[in-house]
């Protein structure tokens, strides 16, 4: 029975520094409480002589090698942090060819080549632990796989992207527009320079398409996920939503009921300001997991940032080592394919509630002609909100828009555009109300 | 390598006919997910024949002898749902005995009995799994044990008694006072008719002792836990806190900071309103960790119910058939004492922040007399509040203090009871910041 396990860790960057650093801090608590060690014993860098504040691994330790770590005959289980998906790919399939267990925080990575991953895991009898990859310090991928184990997954909503999350908790806290938040958001580091990945919602997306994938067991390529991003959200939507009693979040929607199809999808959403979703505020995440035997679940914390994602790998190391004692590295499979009929039903086919704000020119018939379009798509209005306090060439116009199909909306949103009555483009969001 | 667990199921009451119903429902998913199948072969009951609606098993799976369960050569784990700690503690032991992994929901037999159930595992080298005995479908033992096994615990934040949270919510948001909400609890079942266990806060002791002692790695007596329950607590208490921008919880508390000893506890407090447990409501219960290196996270659903319960014994079977399968049973052993010098600190060597609210006498220099006895006291009142509209012999006085010793607090409010301008019994409550 081995006592100790030796890590190769491969990138020591914010998220490998965190790690080396915690397992220095709490190597030998993690020991106690496992009964076994673990120690690392070589780490790839890509620069030898950058000086490092905090994680400095001894000199000895350290190559620009990566192949040299995972093939080293020393190390028993090989840490992926370097990101990216090329380089990556190469670290831990070569792990996994040489039977070793691998340990990655790297969500793109398993978005866009987790079924060759996960095959190779396989194959090669290793094993991939990713509960790094999504939501940081939350456990979620832990909790689907094995505390839910026993449930269908009905629905799944999730606050997935830290930096959406803590501009849209700014704007509307401030009144502040989005290009402002997202420019102080930059200066703090809260937001890369190129905000895209983020702020369209391409990284929720990741995320989304490796919980749907897990709660449903077919592998779910990001690629088809409906994904919209939080850019043309201004101030004034988050105003006339906290009047009518929500608040705004990007969520990821995973919905399945029965035997059917699948709907993923990402995309800001009103939500009630007293559902427990709504207090998620800043650069916290969190994901809300119905299912079909426990209720309703929630789990929230730190989604990014070097501690909540090392604590994440811990995890998964203290898992890794165990099996690697235990001989049972395929207790728990990277990922188990039990769902033959899997498919992904597009959002044209869904039904939802919407929140529509018009810019229209103030006088009288506007809304009538706007109501005309919308009953002839049989859609109803559940309420018409006209502020007060605005004057000018156009008004604001608000339509809270009850249980439509999205298909209709959408069609009907194209004749209210082409009115000449409406000026600028029309805004649109979901109402959702976790039914 | 074992292709089918058999189950022993000893105990089909509520929690035991869930579970039974779920895996009726939920097994096929669960087999193909595990890569193991879970079977019910026999099933220990108090009457054969009581008529039950759902969890109906064949009549020649039905036996009133629990030891004929337990022992049963072709029984490879065994899932004892009885409650209570005298048969239980019974079951559980022949079960070990046995060599058998058992899986419990059964707090009050963890929290009396968990040493020697503990010890009795690892001596026949069988396991224990008790995710189902705290907080019902929250799955907060695993996270202890394994998702947060790299942290330090310095906090942890318990509502988890959903009968208190139940009260409170209804008594919040109708400004009804206990008794009244107390007996339309009863009358709808969220409430037993002997509601001591509950509302004098012992319930959440108990699993608060499991939780403190999964967290510091030494046993945690429940009869060494402070405890009040919220039998005190007025209509009146919780407008008041409303005001002042506070929500009022029964909280199960657990603080540790460095190597000093940990302060385990349980009281209503006032939490500030914009807290991500404020929004914790009726039934639900939710556990705030905080992790050195995770930093804050919270895991929240039911806490009891067949369903949910159910769903946390679902996922011990997992683990258990799991373990039997690749022969790892003591892969996360029941309870791992790792903390030698652990100790529990009265909750007279703490420092708090109070609600305090007085009946006074409505005549000048009544609150010059209750200042002076804090101020000699070195006690620092933050803020003083005389609500209006109250007349009579006697008005509210309101007293937020900030940080004082609690000896100090509890001398101070000796004193200022006896003064005779205050009537009736003082009101002291504690406010939680979560700092």
């Amino acid at each position: 029975m081995q006592k100790k396990v030796q890590i190769g860790l491969v990138g020591l960057g914010t998220v490998g520094g965190g790690v080396y650093d915690a397992l220095r801090r709490n190597g030998a608590l993690m020991a106690s409480r496992l009964g076994v060690g673990l120690r690392v014993r070589r780490v790839a860098v890509r620069n030898l002589s950058k000086r490092r504040v905090g994680a400095n691994p001894p000199a000895a330790m350290l190559t620009t090698d990566w192949a040299a770590v995972a093939n080293d005959p020393r190390v028993d289980l090989v840490v992926e942090l370097i990101g990216g998906t090329t380089v990556a790919r190469q670290v831990v399939l070569a792990a996994l060819r040489a039977g070793k267990p691998v340990v990655t925080a790297n969500k793109a990575l398993l978005a866009f080549h987790g079924e060759e991953l996960f095959a190779a895991a396989r194959r090669y009898r290793a094993n991939l632990y990713y509960e790094a990859s999504v939501a940081g310090g939350i456990p979620i991928i832990k909790v689907l796989r094995e505390a839910l184990i026993g449930n269908r997954v009905t629905r799944l909503y999730g606050i997935l992207n830290g930096t959406c999350n803590y501009i849209l908790t700014r704007m509307q806290a401030e009144g502040a527009g989005f290009a402002e938040v997202l420019a102080d958001a930059q200066r703090l580091g809260y937001a890369e320079a190129d905000p895209s990945l983020d702020v369209d919602g391409h990284d929720a997306a990741h995320k989304a398409g490796i919980l749907a994938s897990l709660a449903h067991g077919f592998w779910v390529n990001p690629r088809q996920i409906h994904t919209e991003g939080i850019r043309h959200i201004t101030a004034l939507d988050l105003k006339f939503a906290a009047q009518l009693g929500y608040v705004i979040k990007l969520l990821a929607i995973v919905k399945k009921d029965g035997r059917g199809s699948a709907q993923v999808s990402v995309y800001p959403a009103l939500i009630p300001k007293g559902h427990v979703m709504a207090s998620v505020a800043g650069v916290f995440n969190a994901v809300y997991v119905r299912g079909d035997v426990v209720g309703d679940t929630l789990y929230y914390g730190r989604g990014a940032g070097a501690d909540a994602t090392a604590s994440a790998v811990l995890s998964d190391l203290a898992d890794a080592a165990l099996d690697l004692k235990h001989h049972s590295t395929e207790r728990v499979q990277a990922f188990v394919s039990h769902e033959r009929n899997g498919a992904l039903r597009p959002i044209s086919a869904a039904t939802n509630s919407f929140y529509l704000r018009l810019d229209v020119v103030d006088q009288p018939g506007v809304l009538a002609r706007i109501a005309a379009i919308l009953g002839r798509a049989r859609i109803g209005i559940s309420s018409v909100i006209q502020p007060e306090g605005h004057e000018g060439a156009s008004v604001p116009l608000i339509l809270m828009i009850h249980d439509a199909p999205e298909a209709a909306m959408a069609r009907a949103l194209g004749q209210i555009r082409k009115l000449n009555t409406i000026k600028g483009e029309p805004m649109m969001m979901r109402v959702e109300n976790f039914t």
